[in-house]
């Protein structure tokens, strides 16, 4: 998948760089290393079950001010609400299969009958700006994990569940 | 890693998606499927030698708005230029190993002594808004693959290289 050239190296950076020795300096607005592991990451349910979430990078833990990154598992038969908000969301299927529910275009308070998507492991997909969605592991043998990226949830990006579609 | 408990099925929303069918509607802004494979999406060098650059979600393919992600493999010693750019960049490590180059808090013409990071499979940084940085595939044994996401290009995220980092 990858060309295979030989790389133009600019001497003077590499020269610059050479010195230098390993930094291991811990994020200056958290405390948090600068470079940390995702298996270490704590991970919540906030009350839904089935639901397991980790922040990768987010505003509160890292100090992120335009994009946060999620990774997020549903065990079999789990979702999330039928919701939507304000921003743009990029998911990638890391593991498992599941089914996306996606109404375009119906930013009403009843947005319409959804699309049904069938979701891979590694497929990719967002959400366009207030488009209602619904995120389901509909693989009953396997979790499915996400990893879900967007803007930091600011002021303009509100979230709201809505209780029910009406076709 | 998940906790499995039994989850609370909203009996109505359950209803109102069960008649559905499956949809592989294309996406009304591109053409393109809603649901992609990211195995099939083209890839590109932008003559860069040993870089592999996919747009997993992007501007002008996928009609993004706000967010965009990116997928990189680059060859054992290929490495990006030394730039910065006024939006925050998150990286995860897919695969491999390297170097990241970070001069932070260093927003002039010379952004002074960066620090050095190791980078390894599974990790997760972030780069703050104008920190000058560059990322070294320093494994010779091993391609470095690496998902980025940050802000759409926009006029307020602009990009310059640096050719030369003086400490």
């Amino acid at each position: 998948m990858v060309e295979r050239c030989t790389s133009p190296i600019v001497l003077l950076c590499l020269f610059s760089f050479s010195a230098l020795t390993l930094a291991f300096s811990p994020c200056p607005l958290t405390g948090l290393p600068l470079v940390r592991n995702i298996s270490e990451i704590p991970q919540d349910n906030y009350g839904r079950a089935g639901l397991s979430h980790m922040t990768v990078a987010g505003s509160l833990l890292h100090g992120m001010k335009e994009v946060e990154v999620w990774l997020q598992t549903f065990s079999p038969g789990t979702h999330t609400p039928i919701h939507r908000h304000s921003c743009e969301e990029v998911f990638i299927v890391l593991k498992g299969s599941g089914t996306l529910y996606l109404a375009s275009d119906s930013h009403g308070r009843y947005p319409g009958k959804p699309q049904e998507h069938f979701i891979f492991p590694n497929s990719t997909f967002h959400i366009p700006v207030n488009d209602a969605h619904q995120l389901w592991n509909t693989n009953e043998h396997e979790d499915l994990q996400v990893c879900i990226r967007g803007l930091v949830r600011a002021s303009h990006c509100s979230e709201s569940e809505i209780p029910l579609l009406l076709g």
